[in-house]
């Protein structure tokens, strides 16, 4: 007989995210146990539970989701949760706290449908913090030639480009840019034929008076609340051209984002030793996006 | 597919109510997401996350129940609830604090039974709590001619009167009753047809030295923990005759109770646009006593 | 229509037991409620939820679990938990805290598949704990001649046999035994047949220097963290001869403890009646072995 799927949905804040649980039995799951005020320390009784209860053919019927709205925080829990397994005895795992894994690989896909990222130049605004680093992290990847990554303080850029280069080991492709005006914008944009703004909410960071630029052939924003990171971009648009760029706003590129957490969940289930992190899970979306061709 | 119906069973209080996750599996609902400790200043967060993870044609498949033990501070929630929608981002969402809604419907549709709401007197003994103001405001809404509500109070019962009135914009029907000496009993009963004992657990608002008053034909009381608030009535009566008086205890009401909430948990999920108050639960019961006459 | 299989998973830690809910899950229940921070104070409320919603024909499609490393105070909330029925209003409710009652049993029947119990002398090392003591209680039960119970105080030693002796009603059999020095390990085990090991995790009860001991034909260790308890014994071994003695550790007796976990929790449906702990459990798990061979 076919074991249940369980979801271990597993929250660093104090309340086991709603959005996670819905999205979770849409996927699929048969039954969501939800632990809040998880930490890296109490995380690994958790796992032992999950891996020490179905045999080795039946675990990949278990798995644990990481969220919450500290992603720092999270990522030390999914890291626990990888030093808990014994051998065969593991279950899969994914990791998206305040959704900066979809919402990563959804924004780099809508603007992968209108542009090459081989070779390209790209710009990530506000970009030190953990959507913009695994906005980054994807271009780089995806051979990007050059990815900007700007932030008021000229330190937080070069410590972010340096982390990113440690983990992906591609050099001489990140560069931190600081941008510490609105005035500034052009400068920052430059060559780049793709920009994305993940600052945080109500910061304008791209203003009107500045918009468009002319190199610019795609913006996406990440930040859904007003006023938006890119003041011409409205949260709803989805690949709308506004004085010849083709834009995004956060809800625009939701749709696709829902679509890669439910696939990622599915995906869970298929066997015991996957680990979702955002390598994985762009490429599940580009998985989605190829099969929607 | 039709997606899976998922409740969100908030409660006020510090643990869930399995009585009310009880009825809920119950009533039919496929998942149950319990949150406990629910403020008017966390819930927005639960909410949106409700209504911002599936589409609008499947919003109706998600809704929110209203528990614990404040009736006042869940009334707050469900405000607060309400204030959280976006437009048709919404979901159905019922009230039902400590079984408060529930409980008045049963009581008010229990003496229904048996007389003509219609230009009758009645007396709520003890009705300035959630309970006795809900059966107040039903007999009013119903089209009696009076409705006494008794406190040991004045300045309480003519509270409660007057926020009624408001509510319901009916005048001259509601009458604050001071009622603080239970020899006193008869003037407050007066020409009432129907009594509801509304009182806290324990309290004898009506002795046996006292009883019948040939006036009352139906006598309902709601308080389950003896001694109860009519001396003469055990909790268990339903409909039974004693002395003349037909008489209902709170487990006498309580198998109508169960149904009711039972159907509202229901009604919830056939649009998204439910918001299930006292009014709306006590329809819900009328439709169940004519269905089953 | 058959109500669906609820299980109320109560957990006396601040946390619900992944291990316990996936574990209930598997044995067949339709939805769990999991409530963590139960003490005997609070679980009343929770009974009287699980009691009074559905009908007397229903009640057996609901069930409490007791779980959560404390077994002491598992035992008081399962006390509690018996006083709060009302006559027929009650449902089926089991102990596992820390897995005692399941261990014990799956324990005592690895030993009793190759001795029989009746009439055999056994020694049960550290037995003062709650494993040990539902080991020699059963052990006791099934007219064992002779059941030591070692511990390094000479009062704990006797206050465990008076409890068990009172319990049992049976006088004679239960010898308290001080056990303060590995060296005398061979006076501890003397004539048993069959020993157990029950210390706390990474205490040497029974060290290779001396093993084996002739009289002692199986030997079992319930400790699964190394060192282990019986340092011949590997805790993966099931029913592995080592120098000529039949050894158990406590993953080898992990596949039939899972077994009688499942049967129990599938036994609490069969009626609304039942309350299981170590004498009901170790009876499950007496008619699996029987059913098996």
């Amino acid at each position: 007989m076919t074991k249940q799927k369980i979801l271990i949905q597993l929250d660093t804040d104090n309340r086991s995210s709603v959005f996670d649980s819905i999205t979770a039995i849409d996927s699929g799951i048969d039954h969501l146990l939800c632990h809040h005020d998880v930490t890296p320390q109490n995380v690994t009784e958790i796992v032992h539970g999950a891996i020490f209860t179905r045999g080795p053919a039946d675990l990949k019927s278990t798995a644990i989701f990481v969220g919450g709205s500290d992603v720092g925080f999270g990522e030390q829990v999914f890291e626990r949760i990888k030093g808990s397994f014994f051998g065969p005895c593991r279950v899969s795992a994914m990791l998206d706290s305040n959704g900066s894994n979809t919402t990563a690989a959804a924004a780099v896909l809508s603007a992968a449908k209108h542009v090459n990222l081989a070779g390209i130049q790209a710009t990530v605004l506000a970009g030190t913090g953990p959507v913009g680093a695994r906005i980054a992290e994807i271009l780089a990847r995806s051979g990007a030639s050059k990815v900007k990554i700007t932030s008021r303080s000229a330190e937080r850029a070069a410590d972010t480009c340096q982390i990113i280069q440690q983990k992906t080991e591609i050099n001489d492709v990140l560069v931190p840019t600081v941008l510490d005006n609105v005035e500034s914008i052009a400068d920052a944009v430059g060559e780049s034929s793709i920009v994305f703004a993940c600052g945080g909410a109500g910061i304008t960071l791209w203003p009107k008076s500045h918009w468009p630029i002319s190199q610019c052939r795609v913006a996406v924003d990440v930040n859904a609340v007003p006023p938006l990171g890119i003041e011409s971009i409205g949260a709803t648009d989805s690949a709308t051209e506004i004085d010849g760029t083709i834009c995004y706003g956060a809800i625009g590129v939701g749709g696709i984002k829902m679509k890669i957490h439910k696939l990622a969940i599915q995906k869970l289930f298929e066997s015991n030793e996957q680990m979702l992190d955002i390598v994985e899970i762009y490429q599940l979306g580009q998985s989605l996006v190829e099969k929607n061709q």
